[in-house]
């Protein structure tokens, strides 16, 4: 039956228009490494309608047509974030870490016509300008050396005098709330990076989460401070859910060290911060070593990767900061889950909760697969591939301009969820708590074992430095965990007193019978252990593995 | 261009399900006067399943029927709320409080087949079986008299005993976000009741927004108290907001006086509780009156109708319980406007703030339109009808089942806005300051003059006990106001006095010519000024007015 209810789309310029009107004295803050730079949520939207207008009119930027941006997080970023999708064309941030074959790949693909970049970014474009096929306008945003673009085949704007003189409005067209409004490339380890194309529905609906209690709780009374790179997942989705909200954004630019970090927190006082691990383990160091004032800070939220329990405690008990955990990925707009504990748990208890990936919203349903393809229950023990559903999760990957949307067998189910490549379990109280990458787990025999579970035990031996478990053909039960070791320098352990150490933690079946010690293992280039050359020496004999029975 | 987007609905059955599993543990308590009634959101979820079973297989409800509740605030009007939208059918709240004619009207009007009645209800509503065309069930919930019902034709059922033994999961069906899920009459004062019918995606979006930190920001952590009646707008969209953020809910069921609330909230400890101006009134004597620890309260909400300055201070002052003030009504679900005020004001600007009705969401669009319907500034000066858009706004009533839904010209714009019948001013920064109702606004020459700014202007005079005023005819102006005044016992001063002390106080153009001491102001059933009564008083010369030059 029909509903009576106004049929209105949930779209970025809702956000744009309600931000900069009723939240118009909300600021978004840029550091300099000087004076920081102040620009009102008012202001932001006049130039964001001055930039569309420039789009459009200067640069034939129409429906559809993505933009890049390659750019630090700063007010000319959020402009470029409200003005893009309003329009109706896509906003496609590029990551500036990517190697650089891999950005060349990605601008190609994503067929980008423009490209914004911060003038402090153009040693690292430059070179790559002759291989980006569609190319045509290059807006550069702020100050830099653009000598380097003396050649250059796209024609190159500055920004502001791109925007100079423009209406200071802007006619924002009544589009469908499915339509893209943005678009970020995985940086997979594997095959090429896979696009994921966010609705304006998607990106609406995460910014009211993110602005629930149960996530981040944004308001008018916070300054949000996003160390995430707007590259990375949309920051999170804080930009655009502080802009809702009215509460004032921090933006760093690139000044992301410790004590640049530390500095801008005690100036201009932001009450809440997103980043990965090892950025607040730089800050924290930081602050133990400096005395600063950042009783601003009400939350710290970690997430990217797992995060050390002693990061967590020491943000807490030496500086009264609150570190919440969350988990997400680019294909799920990020959250994900948030680790707030339940009601009512105090104590050790309330940090084993706030040690796990959190709960998952309404809005994300989760549900675990086992080895065998069937669905596992949520009691806290049984393990399979985590797999969501929801309305700004992932369902398929870009497919290019002319190309169909790619939903590869191994990152969709059948009916549609996404499988997200993390193996864990969800307790009965909807906690999820992650234990491996699907790729490593060990698929022995109908059952799975946990390649990282076994390599966290091995590193708790004294004698032991390093530790990798990596999967093995094993004819009988298909496959089998080799354990390789790096001992301590002069430690002696044999391989029978260290499956002994490991009997006394885990179930026997579990208990790997091939063992090798080697001198370092293999690391990625971001540090992470490269299995693939493990199972590779593995298969080709070089590794001097022992037997047990 | 496409998007990559999983499209999943918003979907009540998603809050069902997350809500008793996820948050499982949270409960529903409902006061009985005695021990208070504990049900796990997890019971409830089995519960509302079986509900769901038992509405299709006993009593053949299908996809779109109304299914009516005349219910108090209780666990089993939760399950309704959950389970009645959940399998496709349309909850329909029934207000109680409304004259029997009304009630009758209303469920003829939608249809309903099908009937859930507190037993404490039953004599109520067994007068009015006679008059119900298509009712066929009814089903009984909860103690009380069942005699009353012999000689009904609907089959009567017990609640419990219907529900009992039925499975305790249910597929819920994959239904269109569109589709109507709940409908709720207004108690229009002029005309037939009109009916909302509210749609998942309206309430699924509004469940989201209830729990934002602009709104009410509800989580693990609350215990939330809707004193506000289930009948009325949805109890302002706690029930389903809380149950999608696994807040606890304590239900006052049909215990709404000050002593046992003040009980219940010693008792249960709720953390925020919503209830009209008067609810809250005979709370605040009551608290004052007897000691009572209610520091539990974290936030009272207060809507309805516009909130004593003096109520939000006693509760604040003498209790340390924050008051936030919130402004909807049936066609806008109702949120609507939260008067909380912008960071960093403090002392009497934050006061000044407070009593605004507050602000509106992103997702609520809202425009002032003058006399001559050109939209007006935000300028916090300009005084216009009140209009607004958005997805959990309606744009229709709900015209029958075989009817095309309603759109009176007085009700919407052509362009789909919801005209509320409102007027005020919006402040620079999104601040909603009500004046008047526009059908008690005066229409003079093009300007308005707000009946309800004269009346307080002239009840401030100390020989003044009352004073109305409403808008006559005349020829030059269109209209022109007359302003009727009761005197206090004894009071001798003449209408040049008078108008001499309202002329230190308003424009001089908005001085009424029309004066006429009265005995008391005509008063509707609810105790509100009825100013119909006194323009027909006007029209048939009833009055004794004096003209000033």
């Amino acid at each position: 039956m029909y509903s009576t209810m106004q049929d209105v789309p949930l779209l970025i310029s809702r956000i744009l228009t309600h931000g900069s009107t009723v939240h118009g004295q909300a600021q978004v803050t840029t550091w300099t490494g000087g004076e920081p730079h102040r620009r009102s949520f008012a202001e932001i939207g006049r130039r964001a309608a001055q930039l569309a207008h420039a789009l459009r009119d200067e640069l034939s930027v129409s429906d559809e047509d993505r933009v890049g941006t390659l750019m630090w997080n700063n007010a000319e970023h959020m402009e470029a974030y409200l003005a893009i999708p309003s329009m109706g064309a896509v906003l496609h941030t590029l990551n500036l870490r990517l190697p650089a074959e891999q950005l060349v790949w990605i601008i190609n693909h994503a067929e980008d016509r423009v490209v914004l970049v911060n003038g402090s970014l153009l040693p690292l474009l430059a070179p790559l300008l002759p291989q980006l096929e569609n190319l045509r306008h290059l807006v550069v945003v702020g100050p830099g050396d653009r000598s380097v673009l003396d050649g250059a085949r796209a024609r190159v704007h500055d920004y502001e005098e791109l925007i100079a003189d423009r209406p200071e409005t802007y006619d924002w067209p009544e589009l469908d709330e499915r339509d893209a409004a943005a678009l970020c490339y995985t940086s997979g380890t594997t095959g090429d990076p896979k696009g994921v194309l966010y609705s304006h529905r998607s990106l609406y609906l995460h910014s009211l989460q993110v602005n629930t209690a149960e996530a981040f709780a944004l308001s008018t009374r916070d300054i949000t401070l996003p160390v995430v790179p707007m590259f990375h997942v949309n920051a999170w989705g804080l930009p655009h859910a502080a802009f809702m909200a009215g509460a004032s954004l921090l933006m760093p630019d690139r000044f992301l060290q410790p004590a640049p970090l530390a500095e801008m927190i005690e100036t201009v006082r932001p009450t809440i911060g997103a980043a990965v691990p090892t950025i607040w383990q730089g800050l924290l160091a930081e602050l133990d070593a400096h005395k600063r004032d950042v009783a601003c800070l009400r939350t710290v939220v970690i997430g990217g990767s797992a995060c050390p329990p002693a990061l967590m405690r020491g943000f807490e008990d030496r500086h009264g900061i609150r570190v919440v955990h969350a988990w997400g990925m680019t294909e799920t707009s990020p959250l994900g889950c948030v680790s707030h504990p339940p009601a009512g748990v105090s104590g050790e208890e309330e940090w084993a909760y706030r040690a796990t990936q959190g709960r998952f919203p309404a809005s994300v349903e989760a549900r675990l697969i086992g080895p065998d393809g069937a669905q596992l229950p949520h009691d806290g023990t049984a393990a399979g591939e985590l797999e969501v559903r929801g309305p700004w999760i992932a369902g398929a990957y870009y497919g290019g301009a002319q190309g169909e949307p790619l939903r590869p067998d191994d990152k969709f189910s059948p009916d549609g969820w996404l499988r997200t490549g993390d193996v864990g379990t969800l307790s009965p109280d909807g906690y999820l708590t992650l234990t491996d990458r699907a790729k490593d787990v060990i698929k022995s025999g109908g059952e799975w074992i946990s390649s990282v579970e076994l390599e966290n035990h091995l590193m708790a031996h004294p004698d032991v430095t390093e530790a990798a478990v990596v999967a093995v053909p094993d004819d009988k039960w298909g496959e089998r965990p080799l354990a390789t070791v790096v001992l301590n320098q002069g430690a002696t352990i044999g391989y029978e007193d260290l499956k002994a150490f490991l009997g006394e933690r885990i179930a026997r079946w579990q208990l790997p019978e091939r063992w090798a010690v080697i001198p370092a293992v293999p690391k990625t280039s971001v540090g992470k252990f490269d299995k693939k050359v493990l199972r590779r020496q593995y298969a080709d004999g070089e590794l001097d593995v022992t037997l047990l029975a």
